[in-house]
């Protein structure tokens, strides 16, 4: 364990709030039994089926192991459906840029819909490019901005759109709102989850599929075999015996996450009003965004800006913040004051 | 650790034969050190540079890191050249089954290519062939006949083919011979390595590709950002400092092997000479086959028959035994003499 109260009073310590990981020690029982997995690495995976991570997935969120496909990572759910359904992709911006990154590997072509207008970002497909797309994305909450997508809005688009659309829940636990239960009801609904960002699996690579028996079994059909690598298989059981800590620390980063949008605010910046783990706040213009984000640098803070690769269709006058410690989010307000 | 004694007098004790990994244990030390990169599972792996990774990778077969693609084990590799040279694809059968899989989601034409005559597995491309063909297979040596491919006909391929060739060296470690130098040499060459099998690491899947900068590249861009996960990054590292180790295990697994080879042989059935970690045996007709296999199975042995999804182009009258430990194998022949 590092000293935190030095790393608090060291001026010259870097703080990362690029990447949107899970930021507090994982459960140390959970490593320990984790550790004894290790000496069965030259054991394969469990291969195609993955029957029992896919039992164990299916009972988190609430459907059966049919309905359950165990990904490299939720980044593999999106590679995988854009192989799966080619054609046309509607891609809301900004947005996560791995729709488009898959899009261009499986040669789809891309439609980015603009979807913020006036510090509100909100989903705007139009009745003629749902007729036409053949796979439709939905970020809840999205990224960058942290938007919650309202259900009805949601629904509205499964109905309206003719090709398979796709509802990418990697932040679901901050957001605590999902659409599995309409898998049963919509035949052209695919949910993507991640156990990555919100159980600190981020380096094991853990994702995973929900839709219908069919739809799943198409999606497989576009995967590699061994998929899934055996540690992420063992952590998946592992992470969920711990659910009342990474709720406890989900409930607390929501709090800072809260604060941090308060205080840019009242600094009069404008934060957006966010559903997961970052928050994206607004400039007044590229000029002013990259002396703020200089800024930052020179004290340690390490940030997204808009011209980053990380976001589809995002413009320059943004920066994205993921939420770290209190003291580390508190160091940035402290900076900020000083602008 | 088991009582490896008590196994070894256990009648209904199972040997499982069927996949090809690392059947000794894994240095001591090396889990240690590998446990203590678990509680930094909740970071990112290194992403789609790898450089640390590509060095060390790349100091390992004597080429840059420029040459050095890692992939979420081998079948990555087969999976993303398969993405890569679309068209027809040339596959020397009997092989590796995964050659035609990734061709399949790939939505290349197959062209299965039989090798095996009177008992010899011996490449057989026509000019035509390899004049058409955008993707060619070479196996070496092959899966499942543990057949080494000449230096001099792998040159011979490489310089009469149009397309690119592949050549899946994921058993180097056994064979001890590669074409690795001639990718500077030749444009249209790729070669496939795997730490997985040989490192016993096929529980966390790395593999890469080998090729000149201008192909790696090309590759790239049909993978994931993240495909590698960050503890198989940390294992490769590891597992080259016990290379006298590894080096041991894989010398006792060949004589091992050998001496396998030469009992069944004389017990008067048909084993192929291998190169590779498993051999395969080769029976009068399915019935026979069968038969055998039934037997095995009745005994606590499991074997791949050639009817398994495994292969390629593996007619019934085959089954390939891994190499296990010693007492395993004489296990096998004991049962044998039985028959």
């Amino acid at each position: 364990m590092r000293d935190k109260t030095k790393k608090e009073s060291t001026k010259k310590e870097k703080i990362f709030l690029t990447q949107s990981y899970f930021k507090y020690p994982l459960p140390e029982e959970m490593l320990k039994e984790l550790s004894e997995e290790l000496k069965d690495i030259n054991l394969y995976p469990s291969g195609g089926g993955y029957t029992e991570l896919r039992q164990i997935l299916a009972e988190y969120v609430g459907v059966k192991r049919e309905n359950i496909l165990p990904t490299n990572g939720s980044d593999e759910v999106i590679e995988i459906v854009s192989r799966a359904y080619k054609g046309e992709t509607l891609i809301p911006v900004p947005t996560f840029s791995q729709y488009e990154a898959s899009a261009d590997r499986g040669g789809l072509s891309k439609i980015l819909v603009n979807c913020l207008n006036d510090g509100v970002y909100s989903l705007n497909y139009s009745a003629q490019q749902l007729d036409k797309a053949s796979l439709v994305w939905i970020c809840n909450p999205n990224n960058p901005t942290g938007t919650r997508i309202p259900r009805e809005k949601i629904i509205d688009i499964i109905q309206r759109a003719e090709g398979m659309v796709v509802v990418d829940e990697c932040n679901y636990e901050y957001l605590g709102e999902t659409v599995i239960d309409l898998i049963s009801r919509y035949e052209n609904l695919i949910i993507s989850r991640s156990f990555s960002k919100n159980f600190g699996l981020a380096g094991l690579r853990l994702g995973f599929a929900i839709s219908n028996p069919q739809n799943i079994k198409k999606l497989a059909a576009f995967g590699q075999y061994f998929r899934v690598n055996r540690i992420a298989e063992k952590a998946a059981t592992r992470v969920l015996k711990y659910l009342d800590y990474y709720q406890e620390v989900w409930g607390k980063m929501k709090k800072v996450r809260d604060k941090f949008v308060r205080q840019i605010n009242e600094l009069g910046f404008s934060a957006y009003d966010s559903r997961a783990n970052f928050v994206l706040v607004e400039f007044k213009d590229k000029k002013e965004t990259e002396g703020v984000w200089e800024y930052l640098k020179e004290k340690g803070i390490y940030t997204l800006p808009g011209w980053e690769n990380e976001f589809s269709g995002l413009d320059d006058q943004f920066i994205r913040f993921t939420i770290g410690k209190e003291w580390e989010m508190d160091k940035v307000i402290e900076i900020f004051t000083t602008m």
